[in-house]
């Protein structure tokens, strides 16, 4: 588990440029979550400059949490450019199945461009691989009893890292399924708090550099929740709700070390007994 | 007044689900504004999911502070959808009265779509009804003298709930006239207070239910109103200036219990007199 | 230096209505900083009014940190009503040199338009009057050597106010460069602080009144540079990261007064030798 710790490192030592095709509703914090933990944020949309971008970036990061034509056109191109360059991309398929335009844009994004990390909670994740599963809006209302076994079918035929949040998380490179159980309720109570974590994964996944294997891009995914989830530990100590608690959120990422990050992690694997 | 803690035991009760179509500066508060208060907030502004979004959710939560022709588009299809589904429609008409694309905006929605709560600050609700009143930017500068009449004689012709926020709050159904005074001038001192309520308002409608009468709807607005003027009178017990402020709502909205809410709650009928 | 104070003092009595065509990652905190110091924010972004809306300000603030066709559309709409109504402009070329489109684009505004104000980190101010310097995704990468020098150059020219921020601030009216030295690193650690600075150039220049002599809108722009940074530094020692910092940033920004504002400040002139 040491790794964890040299992920944060490598993430504050290179500094990566994350290009974020965002949501209206996360934009600020998901800058203000890269910033902290010690990445340079970008957000561009335009169609004009968004292939341009996501080939100067280290990653780009997805997400759907309030789509429409143009954006879903910029995700497209975009895209498409940081796959030919190599780029990974992270993708957030926020509210899929909540209405018919989601699930076909979520559908669509993946079918057309290879990912390196997929990341929703376990409603969405579980609505997006045909699983079972419930969204309500953009939380998620029921996950699908067999879900990690999906995830990693889906994350073997795919080749990517396949992620679903909740108070567990599971996380599965399409052999390993690992379960994570760090983290607060008060995420829950703030809005974002998924999208802000996509972000992150953005920078964790752009340090493990061009063409990673996704076991790599695994281990850099699972240092990033932890480091993630750990802030929010530390941060809900100090916090009286979930106002203070996102404000203290930013200040732990920026003041988190890796021997925090790796003395309260909570990482292991799920065997096959486990899954069912 | 007991019934106001009985609203909000509701709210976080059926959690429901509350679509925004809101302005880019209240985009990320409004939606935590709902969790802390113990709603479900989604945004969602695509013309092709966003009369979907509207029949699945407890209430619509119109907010045209950063409009321009595809988010009108979007409101009033979002709006038809919600009418046509029996879902409560709450308006709120950002800067009503600064530019004259404005003014017909406010004007054409509110004549097109069957509003269960209009509320403005009272500038904004003075030049909506003809009644006078001057709005500078999105700020009131100035009330009509006979603005609850005004109020009273809109809401019995239209059938909805209308509401003036000021220092003083003004809510009525169209016959009686309540006169709210709870709050702190901190409120004006962030951004989007008002959005923030508008959005609550949705949540208290919400769980008035389909198709409930306005005097119940009225209820539901005078407790809404009340719990979240409420609670930034705790928030401003502990803050420091209006970002400590801002952090402290959301905090105090997730603390708030049925007791603060009825104990601290002033809320009276404004007779014929008083209101001249 | 005594007349910090006294430009603090007039945006507070005057209160002055900044129009803002900003970018999505700020628009709530570029808003809550106008606020927090006295103004009165508001943003409108859409074809059919901001022309309207920038006749009636007192200054337009234009910030091209998520640019698209549309944003830019608004921005020279907005910028040619300004400009003939005499209403100073004030421009943030967000990130300029990290695409072509946003260089293009910045240049595009810059020669079209009459600007009061031309704000920027020393990577943007560098890249954009071909002085050298780099840019990041919207991080400043290096400066030029010679910046300065052609920052004076360009104000002299287009009879602008020149500022480029950074650990040192620069601003020039095309004959004086001043060098202003207060802030804080934590203002690097939260995203658009910069924006939230430009935001807040446009209320003091807007104080300065329609038509205003380069010089007065240099002696309003350190001004509110100088306002800006002290509430950073008052700001920065009550907080205990970026998250805290940004909330207490608006305190600050709300309860500073024109002594702390005068004893705090750092401000010299630069001599030739030095600017080298």
């Amino acid at each position: 588990m040491t790794d964890i710790g040299e992920w944060l490192l490598k993430v504050r030592g290179e500094r990566p440029l994350v290009h974020n095709i965002t949501n209206l509703v996360v934009t600020n914090v998901a800058a203000n979550a890269l910033l902290a933990i010690g990445a340079s944020p970008v957000m561009a949309y335009a169609e004009e400059e968004v292939a341009d971008m996501a080939r100067l970036a280290q990653a780009l990061a997805l997400n759907m949490g309030t789509l429409d034509q143009r954006v879903v056109a910029a995700m497209r191109r975009a895209g498409r450019a940081a796959n030919d360059a190599g780029v990974p991309v992270v993708f957030d398929p926020v509210g899929v199945g909540a209405t018919p335009y989601r699930t076909e844009t979520a559908r669509t994004l993946c079918d057309e461009l290879r990912l390196a990390v997929l990341r929703g909670n376990a409603g969405e994740i579980g609505v997006l691989l045909g699983a079972g599963g419930a969204v309500k809006g953009v939380d998620a209302a029921g996950a699908a009893a067999g879900l990690p076994q999906a995830m990693r079918a889906y994350a073997a035929e795919r080749g990517c890292v396949v992620v679903a949040t909740g108070e567990t998380d599971y996380v599965t490179d399409g052999k390993t399924v690992w379960a994570l159980r760090n983290g607060h309720p008060l995420l829950a109570a703030v809005t974002g708090s998924g999208c802000q974590l996509t972000a992150i994964l953005g920078a964790f996944v752009g340090v493990a550099g061009r063409g990673a294997d996704v076991a790599v891009q695994a281990a850099a995914v699972i240092a990033g929740i932890t480091c993630f989830n750990v802030a929010a530990e530390m941060a809900a100590a100090r916090a009286d709700g979930p106002g203070t608690f996102q404000a203290r959120l930013f200040d732990a990422l920026y003041h988190l070390t890796p021997e925090d990050a790796v003395a309260r992690a909570r990482v292991e694997v799920l065997d096959e007994g486990r899954m069912a």
